[in-house]
Formats: structure tokens, C-alpha cells, sequence
């Protein structure tokens, strides 16, 4: 058939012309077009391929009006920078440069997919931004969103609570807000990293933690911290990091200029962690035999490190679809109560401790 | 305002409510909200203040009933991986975890935004996800694909072609396909490389290319030896990687072992730049003293990099945005005849050569 067939609506195929390449019902390609569950899979298939035969057109816009839903959902990564084109560029570079939300979008995707919906990717890292988030979700071009906050102060999530929009966060928000998010035992994983560098023996143990502001890096901290004192290690020197590979570099300077003879170090997430394995060869030290390391994620970032690193696996992908999950369902069910999904850490055994 | 207001139609905003607390007339708040253009930017500020203010919710579907279009565009990340869900989260992890992604997305973000649009994110990383790009827009779900393929042999590019969908490609396709690209001139960008390493005087240079059934590797290779060639140096021993720091490294040791003596490397990307580096200083070379690195790109990886890399770079935001802007005309304009953008880029320089 013409690419003009598909453009002009003067020829566009109907549903008619579906249901006769299809050999069945308007009313059985009506409940195929329409997600209806019990059709039979071989008349599905059937009708799905009379639809790519013709060139038929399901009028999403139409069902829409019926429905008053969009049938998609806004994945929103959202942060606090400035307004500047260079700031909006390297917010996003940031953001993407993170394995971890390929992570995210793939677990959401992953779970969205089956639904025949996928995820209308936004960004809201200024006010404006954040404005139209809030327009965007309003006047139902989405139906819900689901944030990724990269700052502590996120204005964002309180601003989606307060117009009643649907919304999951991925990670407890610093401050209360009345929505559902998804998050792991950081604390749990700060505890399962101290005790893999005690059961090897260490005993000059130092942290680079994530940024202090963030609940998560608080909580890691606080657990690694907590089992090393339990261990027998009250004095643990911490330096703060961002998260990035080259802040857990100079986090791991300091450490050394600071304690030459430590002998293990916890970062609080992969990418510092292999900034801190690269700061330890630069000096010489060998890593593990010298100084044992231990990362958080399991991410890309884990098997990519030299050597590859023991880690604190969190199951982003898992908790992205659960995410995922429970906004559909405050979508469909606007009533459902603030809920919290809260992941089980992992230690992953690999060759820094 | 309760939250029940907006989701119950009873009781649902009208124009007529936006017009009146805007204090103008009800074709004017409907100007605005469809965006037309020549409309007061205080009017348009007052209306926007009006529908954020009573909750109401310009009907989008509405609106795609008389447009006929969706008024999004799909964002489609594609490759050729298999259908295992373990090698789907392989791909979007390793899709997300190349900085260059992330530039693409903000570089379409960045032009669509201003147009009220925002991007759907798909994956056709399998057949079948494939198959539900082209029935999404085929359904006018949307109205046009921006495509990024990670393989040369990515099926996608041909299957919209042939199904007559409005589509734009990042990088032209290795086998012709009659649809529009934006691109670097690779070849150019090959020569800037070969020419700063001339320039200083090295005279024994390898270089790790990119894949060679990707026209951005065969390219930048044959851009770079051309340029040396015609600077006196016909031999440059290659060695092949695949876009990523671990490849880099790996391509790195091989050149070493078979050419201890090199005192130059041009890598196709930065990010194998970086993986040449660590290899590099691991076996004591110092950068650029002993060895100048010239990368490509100039993503975050260059500035992360140790040290800082001298790349060339190539402007994947502005390209990203031109391809936006391409499928939008194509959108608007159907017969708009396939065309292509080819960027040309710079040499920057910071330590590493």
C-alpha cells in the first residue's frame, strides 16, 4: 500500500477492513484494538496482523475521551540546577552518565512493555520545567509520573502531592511527602559491607560515603558504621563524596594522605569506588592484597572496575518495575493509600575484597 | 481545590471557568492552550496562571481528533540483541551507560521542549519490540521515530522506510535506506587527530578504531591514516574495539605488546581513550610525555578522564537537536524529501596530547 494511504483520512482502512483481512467480527477487532483480555491469543494474532496488513489506524484519541486517561505515564528525572542551557546540557550528561538509571529505564520499560504503554521521558530540573511537569500531568497528557530525584531538595515530589497528581518516587524523599516510593535497605547494605571487610580481616577500615543530605548515603554510612562498631572498630575516617567516579578519586586521596596505613575502604557506590581503586594503583597499593574494596550498586561500573569489584548489590531494575507497578495501580485505583516497596541488598563477591 | 475535582468529569474545569479567572475571552484561552502562535506572551502567561489555577485540563485527545496527530515523537534506542531478559537489561544498561546517550537525549529534549513535545522512549532491541515500534506509530500513537541504533545491522531503519513512517536516524545507516540522517563528517575528524599528533612530532602512532562495520569507525580510521599518510607516516598499526573504556583498554595492551615503542594513539571514542589511558599508566608510560592520546567525542568521559583528554569533538546535542527538528518538519511537511545534516568537528585540547 501508498504511504499516502496512511497520511490522507479520506483513505485511511477502517475497522472494517481490519475485521474482513481478519476474517472475524468489527466487534472481536474492536476488543483486540481495546486491550480486552479474554480473546482468544491465535485470533489476537490474527487481527494484530490484519492491522499491519491494512495500515488501520486503532484511534487511540478516540478511546482516550471514553477513558479520560492518556494511557502512558511521564518518567521524570528531576534535579535542582540552574536555568543556563550549559546546566540543563550537563544535568542531563550527569543523569545519563550514571549507569544506574539505564537501570531504571530499562526496568521500567521492562515492566511497562507488556502493557502496551511506554514511558514519555522528561526532565525537571528547573522551575520551569517542574512547572510544566505539573501542567503536563494536569491536563492529562500523562497519567502519572514516576520521579527519579537526583538532589535532596527535589521540589518536585511535594509539588506532585500537593496537586494530587499520581506519582512514585524512586528512593525515600529527604523530607516526608505523602507519596509511594520504592527504596532499598541502605542501612542493611552499609552493615553487609563492613562485615565482608571484617570476616577478611581488616582492620584499618575508612568509608567514602555518598553526599550526607541524601538519605542514602546517610544510611549506608550509618549501617557500615554501626557493624564496624559491633565488629570492634568504633574509628571509622569517612570523606564525602557526590557519587561520581572522580569525586570517589579525590575522596580516596584525602583517605590517603590523611591514613596512609589504611588497609579496606567502603564507597558508597560503584562509580567512587572505581575512582578509589584507580587513586590506590596510582600509589602503588595493590587492590585487594593491600587494601581491600568494597562498592555499592552492581552496576555496569562493578564488572568495568580494575580489579572487578566485591559490591553491595541493589536491584534496580526489580525496584524500577515495582515503582512502575504501583503507579499503575494508583492510576487505576485513585484511592489506593501511600505505600513504600523497601528491596533486600545483596553482597556480590567479585576480586577488590 | 480537592483532588476529586479532577478527576470526577462531572465536575471537571471548562474553558469557560479558565476564560473567566484569566479575565479574557474563551477563544483566547483556546489560542493558547492549542498553542497558536501571535498571542501577547502577559495574555499567554495569564492563561497558563488560569489553568494552573482551576485545574483544567485541555483535552489533548480532543485535539489529536481533528490534528490526527499524537503531538509526541518516539525516541527509539535500537539494536540487535537477543531476547533473553537478562540481554535486554545488558542493552539498556549499556546503551545508558555511554555518556553519548545522555547527549542525545538532551539534546532532543532541548528542541522539542520549547514545542510543548516530549519524547516517548522505546527500546527495539528484539523482533518483537521492533514490530511494536512500527504498530505504535503505525497506530499514530506518534506521529514520528528519532532512532539511535547501536548495531550496523539494525533492522529497524529499513522496516520504517518501508512502512512509509515519518522517521530521522542519528548517523547514517551502514546499507542505504531512504530516510533522513543527521551525521559528523567522521572523516574530517580523523584528519584533526592525525594532524595534532603530527604537530607534536610523534612519529610512531597506532590507533584503536571503533567497529568497522559502523561507517563512524571505518571512517575516522580512514580520515586518520589518510592524514598520516600524507604527513609521512604510511604504517599505522590498528587494533579494533568496541566503543567502550574496556575494549579501549584491551586494544591498548595488544598495541603495546606488539609496539612498545609507539609514542602515539589516536582512539575512536573517549571512552576507549580512557581505557587506553589506565593501560597506559598501569605499564608506567606516562601521558603524554611518553605516549600522546588523542580520543573522540569530547563527552564527560574527556574531562573525567586522567588525564583530561585532548578529543575531537563532535556536537551530539546540536546534532541531536537538528534531527528533532528534521522529523518535525517531515512531520508537518509529509512530502518533505529525505535529506541529511552533516556537523563538522573540532579539535579540543586539553592535557593528553
Amino acid at each position: 500500500m501508498s504511504q499516502d494511504a496512511q497520511v490522507s483520512s479520506s483513505s485511511a482502512p477502517t475497522l472494517e477492513d481490519v475485521a474482513r483481512v481478519a476474517g472475524v467480527s468489527r466487534a472481536t477487532v474492536s476488543r483486540v484494538v481495546n486491550g480486552v483480555r479474554n480473546v482468544d491469543p491465535a485470533i489476537q494474532e490474527a487481527v494484530r496482523a490484519a492491522v499491519t496488513a491494512t495500515g488501520y489506524r486503532p484511534n487511540r484519541a478516540a478511546r482516550s475521551l471514553v477513558t479520560r486517561r492518556a494511557e502512558t505515564i511521564a518518567l521524570v528525572v528531576s534535579g535542582a540546577g540552574g536555568d543556563s542551557p550549559e546546566e540543563q546540557d550537563a544535568f542531563a550528561a550527569r543523569a545519563f552518565g550514571d549507569p544506574f538509571f539505564g537501570r531504571v529505564v530499562s526496568g521500567v520499560i521492562g515492566y511497562l512493555r507488556p502493557h502496551g504503554m511506554h514511558p514519555v521521558l522528561m526532565f525537571a530540573e528547573t522551575a520551569a520545567a517542574r512547572a510544566e511537569v505539573v501542567a503536563y500531568l494536569r491536563q492529562g497528557s500523562a497519567d502519572g509520573a514516576l520521579v527519579v530525584s537526583t538532589h535532596a531538595e527535589d521540589p518536585l515530589p511535594p509539588m506532585l502531592a500537593e496537586a494530587g497528581l499520581a506519582a512514585v518516587l524512586f528512593a525515600r524523599p529527604a523530607r516526608p511527602v505523602p507519596l509511594s516510593y520504592v527504596d532499598l535497605d541502605h542501612r542493611d547494605g552499609g552493615r553487609l559491607a563492613a562485615e565482608r571487610l571484617l570476616g577478611l580481616g581488616r582492620r584499618r577500615p575508612a568509608t567514602i560515603a555518598g553526599p550526607l543530605d541524601v538519605p542514602a548515603g546517610q544510611e549506608r554510612l550509618a549501617g557500615f558504621r554501626d557493624a564496624m562498631a559491633r565488629g570492634g572498630q568504633p574509628y571509622v575516617p569517612v570523606a564525602e563524596g557526590g557519587f561520581t567516579a572522580r569525586s570517589g578519586a579525590e575522596a580516596m586521596a584525602r583517605l590517603l594522605a590523611d591514613h596512609p596505613d589504611l588497609d579496606a575502604v567502603f564507597a558508597a557506590n560503584d562509580l567512587m569506588a572505581e575512582g578509589a581503586c584507580r587513586v590506590l594503583l596510582e600509589q602503588g597499593r595493590r587492590v585487594p592484597e593491600d587494601v581491600a574494596v568494597v562498592g555499592f550498586d552492581d552496576s555496569p561500573a562493578a564488572t568495568a572496575c580494575r580489579p572487578p569489584l566485591t559490591t553491595v548489590r541493589q536491584p534496580v531494575e526489580d525496584m524500577a518495575a515495582e515503582m512502575a507497578r504501583l503507579l499503575r495501580q494508583r492510576i487505576e485505583t485513585p484511592g489506593t493509600p501511600v505505600t513504600s516497596a523497601v528491596f533486600d541488598p545483596e553482597l556480590v563477591v567479585r576480586e577488590s575484597a
